[in-house]
């Protein structure tokens, strides 16, 4: 076995509520080591929506994603949490109470006292158009998320989709990309309405091309993709150039291996108790949109507050003949390591 | 009866997590009106606090307790939130099931479909030495909160307590004073260990003058405060010129009327489900401080957690009718009314 890296909480995830466990972790001197399949911190943030604005973060009007995420790591700095980006945690075991030892599908181990679970979606997962050649042009012009918007400029860009996601990097690269071709299965939407109108006034303006009742079909190119045919409800076929097909088609969540580690699940979240945010292992914690219990609001600031809770707890896990007063950063600062 | 005014939600307590209520409830097009004894918005952040940094607001490495309620009332100003400040209420009724009308001390009158009690402390009152002439020179010299240090610059200021509001406020203003003394009953301080160094230290270098097992017994002045007679444990007595007197022996908190509504409280905190922080009362929530439950946490961002959820079931009570689908701000943006 690899030297295991040393640590209190082993938090899986490094999306905004796995970073500010750190936070919380830290105030009750606790260290932190934070594991996450994606190769950067922020989750959801960073790998999903980094340009997007957030509105429901209290105390900001309006954050940018990344912003929020850089905030994070900022006020984290203090703690020194370690990170294992970009690799998957497969197997947990606890060869006794209290001692845990995580692995990583590229053989890092990591040895714990507690687990907290931030998985968000868990190994989101895109969902992809059945196309036969599909898989051959990603990364060649074919990409499930738009991480940087500039990627686009002055290209001939196909949108699949008929979601918020399609509708809003529609209207967002209209601005940004040469062509906008939208193609959507239905004649409907099902986003917002003040998108559809968008997205529909656009097309009348003829600044984005709008292909209803339609599908891609094919895609072609020489390495690098250059044109997608997109097959119609009637049968008749329009080739697009294309230098970048991007299917929005949602996200399939997956909670992956840790589906096997005898957590109590109910639809594919973990179920917790909201006194702690405690799973039904001793030891091993879910926060964030990964766990679930009455009234859960797959909310950011929601993942904050269960941060809080479960530092509480956690803390008799790592000091277990300690007792924990509850202390205000107002009054005592913020110590760091 | 006054003419009432009219609103979806009564939020009886306009500290941050009450402000951050106005955001949730406007998101599902739900109007609030605010209510509060103090006359300005902001609760403990702006009577008690207002210049101390926070650090422990999720996303903000450090805040000012001022700052972060500007930022507050910015993100709700979408929602038009009403207030009426400076009131204190004293009565609730509810004449029919989901209709209940909240009167002032000043007979306001406010008609609402859900009340949510975001109380804080109560009606908080800080707890007073027994020195007879004290009221006299309340406001002329004696203050019970710093609530701006530039009102002490270059003056004579007496501070009495020993616990971490003396000791920082003690620390804080001996850069602003012409001279700071300290006086506490006993030999050792109950605060941060570091605070207690940083004040000895002041005293070693002759910047505060410290007079321990000590309190002060009377005031004297010719209507503004000029001296306090201070006495020690061995009777001696020394008189300290002070245009300014600061007892700062905590706060007691009253729930006040809130207390005679038929809640049931736990020490002094009205109980709540986690499911929605509602409380024994239908259509009754309470947020933030005020409320208890297993594993509660007195954070603000604990408040922003519950005001999120509260809504949800809020919403039920405005809206008996309607279905609730959940919305993200990153995808729908913020409506304003």
């Amino acid at each position: 076995m690899e030297k295991p890296i040393i640590t209190d909480l082993c938090i899986i995830g490094a999306g905004p509520v796995g970073l500010f466990a750190v936070f919380e972790a830290g105030l009750l001197k606790m260290r932190c080591h934070i594991i996450d399949v994606l190769p950067q911190v922020g989750g959801q943030l960073s790998e999903i929506y980094p340009q997007k604005p957030i509105y429901d973060i209290p105390g900001f009007p309006v954050i940018n994603a990344q912003n929020l995420v850089e905030n994070l790591m900022e006020q984290i700095a203090p703690f020194k949490p370690t990170f294992t980006l970009g690799q998957r945690v497969d197997e947990i075991s606890a060869p006794e109470p209290g001692r845990f030892f995580i692995k990583t599908n590229e053989a890092t181990v990591v040895e714990a006292k507690v687990i907290v679970i931030a998985g968000g979606l868990g190994c989101f997962e895109p969902r992809k158009p059945s196309i036969e050649n599909l898989i051959m042009y990603e990364g060649n012009g074919v990409n499930y998320f738009v991480k940087n918007p500039e990627l686009y400029r002055g290209k001939n860009v196909v949108i699949a989709g008929g979601g918020d996601s399609a509708l809003d990097w529609t209207i967002f690269l209209s601005e940004v990309a040469r062509k906008i071709t939208l193609v959507h299965r239905n004649e409907s939407f099902r986003g917002a309405p003040d998108s559809v109108d968008k997205v529909v006034t656009l097309a009348k303006a003829g600044k984005i091309d709008l292909l209803l009742q339609s599908n891609v079909a094919t895609l072609s190119g020489n390495g690098h993709l250059q044109h997608v045919e997109v097959l119609s409800k009637d049968l008749s076929k329009t080739n697009v150039e294309a230098d970048f097909f991007i299917p929005l088609f949602g996200l399939t969540p997956k909670l992956g291996p840790i589906a096997e580690w005898g957590l109590n699940l109910s639809n594919g979240a973990i179920e917790v108790d909201t006194h702690d945010y405690s799973t039904n292992i001793p030891g091993i914690y879910a926060i964030g949109d990964i766990n679930t219990y009455p009234g859960k609001l797959k909310l950011i600031l929601c993942g904050f507050h269960e941060a809080a809770l479960m530092a509480q707890t956690a803390y008799h896990h790592v000091y277990p003949d300690k007792k924990l007063t509850f202390k205000y950063t107002t009054v005592y600062g913020v110590n760091e390591f």
